[in-house]
């Protein structure tokens, strides 16, 4: 077992990846509501340098973790398995990864399904938070550590939201940025599709309002139905068919009460989501992503974008259907720091920002290389 | 009040669209399942021509119905408003236009909401059916009115399965045909965004196992969220966020319980389709549109396609992204009647097949030639 370091006024968890936990205090929020005693979970992989300037903050998606790769207290592959390590495209002998679980998350940090200061769970009191909030608790938790300013800060989907928040709100305090698979705004359509799986989840009787945490029931029935939803969004029309095309499940005859293949890769998808995700935060951090726009208050996307000179890297998956490539190319436009889009090609959509890897390593070095220049 | 017409055993309503109901008799499925005495409801425009060879059959989409056009019982504008009636694109001046509630449907036809000999109604007694079957009660309507051969057949989405059926399983009743917005089987994309929309609803407690008629209670929260999940897909995340972007609804605020303006939209169309359509004829209508493969039991898709000569004009629409127009280019390239793919241009997707009215008049101006060239 290896022992964290002090780092500021804060113990990090060891560098390989173990879980820790690190209260950050009050957090304001941009509705002005105070969440007190805030947590992140936080995991890192490789040391901090001397100087604290080799810190990279990879910022994890909706349903992810600070687990981007396995560590001994975790063997589980993370989200990112093999990108963070010793000669990896995160290279620890270089980096001090950092990764925490999102203000709002079930993974450790504070949110719905996590104990507020009366020792119940937050459930419905928890307050509505947005992408900026969640930016807020981290840049608490980077003053606690004593870290200035990010050698990075990357992420894809609403991972790509923080980190859109971080350069734009926080510019001087990030050297470089890769941004993946995620617009400067939420559409309209992934407003559309995440509204309407919350209706899944919040129509859903086991629901109780949001209170249901500790009642011995969840609203599986429903939080099943949004990853249904959700995962078709993450995936295109063409791959499916490839794999799947209307053939029956094995051994089940969809004329007599069977499955198709399709159908059951989705149930297994949403089984193993609502297996491993509170509901409640699901609702939570899809309200966030609805109320993403990183041009609120700063005269719209095009001043705010236009503001940051952080050096970045903007990808987009060429078959994204959920974030489609249009709105990376509007990254990549107005970010004065980009010097163009690198499109990643794929026939897996949206999920292609975890499922590349050749590409998403490409992407990963040149924001090295970019963090390595500007640190 | 204009007066049907007796055509072969059956009393056809009358020539300006009013609504009739036929009893068909009894309808033996694929799985060998039988349902007695079924009925279809049927609307006409125009007069059946002395050698019966001018009919025109014109086949609804999921919720859609016999009303294509208004008519006096019923002056709502139909689905297809303006493209029926003297001097129209499908001119009832020289065709005599049919369309029926499809077997299984819940506007006037036989299926799990309408009463079953039993006096009750069908519930989920009701048997499952395909397409095919479908076709199978209206080629019974067609055999008891005396029409051998229709002048065309039309449809677009469910109503274009329906064409496809007609052509590979009756090419000698068919003279010429549409076939608008749909593919040769379902894909694994409709099949999985169409079991998720069913979980929906069965997963709502008002389901009751499908036995929620005449218990004062029914499926409406699991219908508007399946209804949501279809809206999205029949439209395009450009012209969506062309007309929302992430607009609050005028008068809300997402921040504090209010709604964003695509969410209202959502929510409009859903309490419309629950306040109209039944829930079991939803799923029911759903499950046929997942077993729908013109190839089944013919040697698959290629072979069934290519058995048939009827001429035939082809249309899918360039942005959608539930049928897309790959399914229609497999079409177009495999029946033998059909000269090459028209693309509707537009912005709307999949409702393009109803909302792109000068494209689809083209369209029906084209296929009523070829009725007119092969009659």
């Amino acid at each position: 077992m290896t022992v964290g370091i002090e780092a500021g006024t804060a113990l990090l968890p060891p560098p390989d990846g173990t879980s820790g936990v690190i209260a950050v205090g009050d957090v304001k929020l941009e509705n002005g509501a105070v969440v007190p005693d805030v947590r992140l979970a936080v995991q890192r992989w490789g040391e901090l340098s001397p100087a604290l300037d080799n810190v990279i903050l990879v910022e994890h998606a909706l349903t992810g973790d600070a687990h981007v790769a396995s560590a001994p207290d975790n063997p589980a592959p993370g989200w990112w398995e093999g990108m963070v390590g010793p000669g990896a495209p995160l290279d620890t002998d270089e980096w001090c990864v950092i990764a925490t679980n999102v203000l709002g998350g079930c993974k450790g940090s504070t949110g719905p399904a996590a104990p507020a200061p009366d020792g119940k769970p937050w459930g419905s009191r928890f307050p509505e938070i947005s992408i900026r909030d969640q930016v807020t608790a981290e840049i608490a938790l980077a003053d606690l550590l004593g870290i200035e300013r990010l050698a990075a800060a990357i992420g894809g989907s609403m991972g790509g939201m923080r980190v859109l928040e971080w350069m734009v709100g926080k510019p001087e305090r990030v050297a470089a940025a890769l941004v993946l698979a995620v617009g400067a705004r939420a559409t309209a359509d992934q407003i559309g599709t995440q509204t309407t799986q919350i209706a899944a989840i919040v129509g859903d009787p086991a629901w109780q309002g949001g209170e249901y945490h500790g009642t011995g029931s969840a609203p599986v029935t429903g939080l099943a139905v949004a990853r249904r939803i959700a995962h078709l969004s993450y995936r295109t029309e063409a791959e499916l068919d490839h794999r799947f095309e209307n053939l029956p499940q094995d051994g089940e005859d969809p004329w007599d009460g069977g499955r198709y293949a399709v159908q059951s890769y989705l149930e297994h998808q949403a089984e193993k989501l609502v297996a491993r995700f509170d509901a409640a935060t699901y609702v939570l951090l899809s309200e966030a992503m609805n109320r993403h726009d990183v041009g609120r208050g700063r005269g719209g996307v095009a001043a705010a974008l236009g503001s940051t000179p952080v050096p970045c890297v903007v990808g987009g998956v060429d078959s994204d259907r959920l974030y489609p490539l249009r709105t990376q190319r509007e990254l990549a436009e107005l970010l004065p720091g980009c010097t163009g889009l690198d499109v990643i090609h794929s026939r897996d959509g949206h999920d292609g920002f975890l499922t590349e890897a050749e590409q998403i390593s490409l992407l990963l070095a040149r924001t090295a290389e970019l963090a390595r220049a500007n640190r």
